[in-house]
């Protein structure tokens, strides 16, 4: 098996001039280091990583958990928290939760027993009294939790308010939110804040219907949006916690043949590719999942390297208007 | 740092016990699993992985390649490989091509400088000369490889032909079909394969339409959609080989004011969530996207055990009927 010597002696660098390529330390011209990747590849030579993060105690792999990783929100935010990653010479060892509060344990054992740089925690996934007695940093995104390392949300409130406002100024007067899981404090209850203030002080009637936990966990609306609509047929305006969400209630509108912008308005949550995926495409607050992932990411290795690290963070959301108002 | 034997002291049991507990090894009621598991959390005990690897010169983790996470037919393959590893202890570290090759490359080197138990490349990376050299499992997607270890693809001939058949019986006479990349040789191909053999026994007129990479790497179709259709008016029937872009051509038809499925039928391919979350939603020919990520998980198991799996499985698609049609 060839070794570091034998990359340096190829090049022509120094041993040190190689590990450094290796380690990604200090400048190193665009040129060595495309010679030192072309020794590697010509004499099939591979750093063990697993030594190395032996000797370090600690490996540049982050630990991220989800509950679901086929919602579309979770996709792309996965996929953001691999570039960022990737930006830092970090991977992502990928555990998917499905809300099963055995598995979640087993999921912070591996990573544990991995020797993971850090934990990055998505909301939805549950019991949190866990997450003691890890010794890496833990970063929570759209999720508070009071022992975590930092909490990266995006502005809910904000959000609950653009959607109310936007609603009201398309001329809507009947009001509904759809809001996250009944019982669960989650960061995303804001949303339904934000929203029924606006409400309260343009005087427009609102009301927010909850959902529940096997309704999320199965991705699954429909019935209970038919429902809604049946037993509130005033209903002008619907706000709805996430864009699957919406999606789902453009479909029983054209089975219950309310006709989507002219006789209800919709505003989805989170802008993913759902979103525009629809006809019409969906009006939606825009969390900028790329900034969330990129400080959580940040923030996890900052605080692995001993640095104070904001505890909770709060980025900003936009109005994205499309076709459903 | 609580032990192994502080483990077998709390729990009354012999230090082989525990240790066949850690391992999965042999018949361990639950009973004493949870005794086990019970002692670990109250000891904080964290059997080092890393350490174990090191000796092994492997671990039991699974390194996944995909083009791009947030497109809906990733992410959910992704979700049913993280499930599928999960049942045989296994972890995924997962990567983002973005089909750039330098990206691939270093993926290839993380893989294996982690020593990971084996790769499971997807249709799409790019890049194959690189894949020699590798001293563990690879196993492939619906893609094919000469020197991987096996390849899992679903019988696309199949979709393509369900997909023809299905339209021409809804009384569609001028078909097209939008085909995957122009210039990449992938098991997808067979879908337009399929698909024209029935037309021209048929004698159903049709065409093939290719798509560009730069379309599949920005996951954007509209325009050559919306070209498409203006330069093909007779066009009454349509198979187009991912959801993704059936949910696209929807919202053409909506802009060009094209009724769906009265003036124009659909056919996707994949079922994934976007092809029941479209108004109306998609009929498209379904992937068997567990048992893919079952066998694919599965093989690359067994090659790591030194045992002969088939390099090449294919398995059955179906057609399923929605409102597209």
């Amino acid at each position: 098996m060839a070794t570091l010597k034998d990359v340096a002696k190829e090049t022509g660098l120094t041993v040190s001039t190689v590990s450094r390529v290796l380690n990604n330390r200090g400048y190193i011209s665009e040129e060595t280091r495309q010679k030192v990747y072309d020794a590697m590849k010509k004499l099939n030579y591979h750093p063990n990583e697993v030594a190395r993060s032996l000797s370090k105690q600690s490996t540049n792999t982050i630990g991220v958990i989800v509950p679901h990783i086929r919602h579309p929100y979770f996709a792309e935010l996965i996929s953001n928290l691999e570039s960022q990653a990737y930006q830092h010479k970090h991977k992502i060892l990928l555990f998917n939760s499905q809300e099963k509060n055995e598995k979640e344990w087993e999921y912070l054992e591996m990573c544990s027993s991995n020797r993971v740089a850090g934990i990055i925690l998505c909301s939805g996934t549950v019991g949190v009294e866990e997450f003691t007695g890890l010794n890496v940093p833990l970063v929570t995104i759209e999720r508070y939790i009071e022992n975590g390392t930092a909490a990266v949300e995006c502005d809910n409130m904000q959000g609950g308010r653009l959607a109310a406002k936007h609603l009201i100024e398309r001329g809507c007067c009947h009001l509904v939110h759809i809001s996250g899981v009944h019982g669960t404090a989650m960061p995303a209850d804001d949303r339904a804040a934000g929203f029924a203030e606006v409400c309260s002080q343009s005087g427009v009637e609102y009301q927010v219907a909850g959902t529940e936990a096997y309704q999320y966990n199965n991705l699954e609306y429909h019935e209970v949006l038919e429902k809604l609509l049946k037993e509130n047929p005033k209903t002008d305006g619907i706000f709805a916690s996430s864009d699957l969400i919406a999606a789902q209630l453009l479909q029983v509108c054209a089975k219950l043949g309310i006709s989507v912008p002219e006789q209800l308005k919709i505003v989805g949550f989170d802008d993913v590719n759902i979103a525009s995926l629809t006809t019409p495409p969906i009006t939606t607050v825009r969390q900028p999942v790329k900034e969330m992932a990129k400080l959580a990411v940040e923030f996890l290795i900052s605080a692995g390297e001993g640095e104070v690290v904001p505890n909770r963070t709060t980025l900003p959301v936009s109005l994205v208007e499309r076709g459903t108002t």
